[in-house]
């Protein structure tokens, strides 16, 4: 392996075109996309127009002529096509912790008499959070089971009312095999919630292949939507007139702007809009979304995974001798597009790998994470990574107290 | 009563000065700003900051270097001012209907073995549904009462947990007196939850004084805070470590970052938040928020209705020749910062103000309503805003096809 190898990988990407239309600071080795995407050049323009055009000068009329009112629904038929959905089956609202809780809270009322949640420990916890606070709501009528990896298909009963996974895990990069899954749970009547925040715009997913019946997602991950981005909803059109959200706000009404005192659920998709949706952050994940339009995402997904591959090929000769270990699957076909390494003194490394500009995240006790994301990065990315990665490691730089450990914030 | 008068008006305005910090079209008397609030000069450039500087160079450190992490905390802490809150009783989060489910439902709890949430019908439909959503949810331990305006202080009693209104109410501008309505609540054991949409930023409102217990509101509307801006929501600091969200996403864990399986919920108003904050919204949020810094809110409360006042009182000859009823409170301390006119044909009558640049809002199915903005109005906009509405009235011209009614929008 040499760095020219890597270059010659470069050459060959099909993607590599892409990176151009991302703003990416000099100096940095960006590893973080599976947390923060980076900043598409587009949006900064697209955010100014919104600003100072529609909202500024059109005011309140932009509602309508610069269909604000449709946002939501527009956006989410543009990221249908990356997650194999139809249109009209996905809309973009709130976050994905208040998505959970309506597509959970929905599923438990078309599968009334079954008691039982079924997620795994370790889950990202805003899924285990949500899904608790959802049990602690509902009380006798719901009841939260975790059952790790290995022994959740057999727990899968008459009594599980939904499996409620993470379609890619947070740390591991471990990945749920989607189809059988939701097979297994449909065998046992029971439905099949996703959570892709963490594969959304980096595999080629198939939601409608896989049988699925919900499913959310994060904007600002894989799919560039900027910091705190909107989230977005999956409902499988056979589900979509009988699921009932437990936040009826007005967007989901019938016919909102009629402003009746009795809530009527819209058909279809938009009765899972609550609030009045937020045109800046709508604005900033459209401008995202758009670059994936004409984009195979099996190539995506399989460039993603190359970088992940290549990343892995390089550290596995030294792993032993520095005392990390591979915290993700060795197997492409089981792995997202991160790579996590488990190391003691994770914290300090990464600290020290950030102050040279790698920047990649950690998450306690002991997992450096670093993300593959296949738009902007490049082959010699990683291996430059690696080579600043070995320096960190050899020089015993991450010893200095300065990198010691402190109250990690993200 | 003449325009000189008017200019008077203007001389004499202390707020006069405030105008000039707000992006406002030429030609255009904007008269909306209780539905959407207008731009404030600054907020292009923090947005702009935010998105380029912040996101695009920092990249994920910024949620530690910027702040991003307390920005939800920092923006309530400057909105508790102006709604008569302490420190760290207010946190921006979610959309007012997310904020308005997790505060009721959070009540009820408080109040185990009552069943009754109180509010008058006709109020804003998001707050009906949401309420509406909550007794579907809920099942046989909630039920939803309406009692109009006259009947609603008799209908409170022991079954009742909360008495749920609308400070300032969105068609009428009719200002329910919240310290007599609290007190009364509390008499009955019941608690008060204000939704404070149409009245934060334009009056001087006092929770603390009122002893109300929630509270939540918009911050699109008089805090210019840009199109489907987040929403604040206030918890009296009695109740804070008492108050449980259904909504229990991470942000409102103890401590998110340790990324335990078990939700804690933070100490104090941080266990209302939910998923991760929207930063884009955010930011202009805060832009519109910071303009309130020095301002002595009785001041602006008293241009508001003064605007107002001055509205009605030109209004008031013309009212019966032209087929218009006032349908807000004549006496200004049962008004909010709003003056609604009702004409059978007040649809077309707004369409034709809006296409001579005079914008204020039709809701169905007959209410005109023209917001008071106290921070960019003129007293002249007012005189210039009615001659127009003689023009189209004595003209005729609202008769005109283009004008005529079909859904709308906003």
């Amino acid at each position: 392996m040499t760095r020219a190898a890597f270059e010659a990988l470069d050459q060959a990407d099909e993607l590599a075109r892409l990176r151009d239309l991302f703003s990416l600071p000099p100096g940095v080795i960006y590893l973080d996309g599976n947390s923060l995407g980076a900043l598409p050049k587009a949006t900064a323009a697209r955010v100014q127009d919104l600003v100072n055009r529609q909202w500024g000068v059109d005011l309140i009329r932009s509602w309508n002529t610069h269909d604000w009112i449709g946002a939501a629904a527009r956006i989410g038929d543009k990221i249908a096509p990356l997650i194999g959905a139809a249109p009209g089956e996905v809309i973009v609202a709130d976050s994905t912790s208040v998505n959970l809780f309506k597509l959970v809270c929905g599923a438990l009322a078309l599968r009334p008499g079954r008691r039982t949640i079924l997620t795994e420990p370790g889950n990202f916890p805003t899924d285990l959070y949500i899904l608790q606070g959802i049990e602690a709501w509902l009380g006798d009528q719901v009841q939260l089971r975790t059952m790790p990896r290995g022994a959740l298909a057999d727990a899968i009963d008459a009594d599980t009312a939904a499996v409620v996974l993470t379609h890619v895990h947070y740390k591991t990069a471990e990945r749920w095999p989607m189809a059988e899954i939701t097979a297994l749970a449909h065998r046992h009547g029971a439905l099949a919630v996703w959570d892709l925040s963490h594969s959304a715009g980096a595999l080629a997913i198939d939601l409608n292949a896989a049988n699925a019946d919900l499913a959310l997602g994060c904007g600002y991950k894989y799919l560039n939507g900027g910091p705190g981005a909107p989230s977005f909803a999956f409902v499988a059109a056979r589900w979509q007139d009988q699921l009932a959200s437990p936040l009826s706000g007005w967007m989901g009404h019938a016919e909102p702007f009629v402003f009746d005192d009795d809530y009527r659920p819209a058909p279809g998709i938009r009765r899972q809009l609550c609030g009045t949706p937020g045109m800046l952050g709508l604005t900033a994940l459209e401008a995202g979304i758009d670059l994936f339009a004409d984009l195979d995402m099996a190539a995506v997904e399989a460039k993603g995974l190359a970088l992940g591959e290549a990343f892995i090929a390089l550290a596995e000769a030294r792993l032993g001798a520095w005392g990390l270990e591979l915290a993700s699957p060795k197997a492409a076909d089981r792995r997202g597009s991160h790579v996590s390494l488990r190391h003691p003194e994770g914290y300090a490394i990464m600290q020290a790998l950030i102050a040279r500009g790698v920047i990649g995240d950690f998450r306690a006790p002991d997992i450096l994470r670093f993300g593959m994301t296949p738009l902007y990065l490049r082959f010699t990315d990683i291996w430059d990574a690696f080579e600043i990665l070995r320096t960190v490691l050899e020089t015993g730089e991450y010893l200095q107290p300065r990198f010691s450990k402190r109250a990690a914030v993200t």
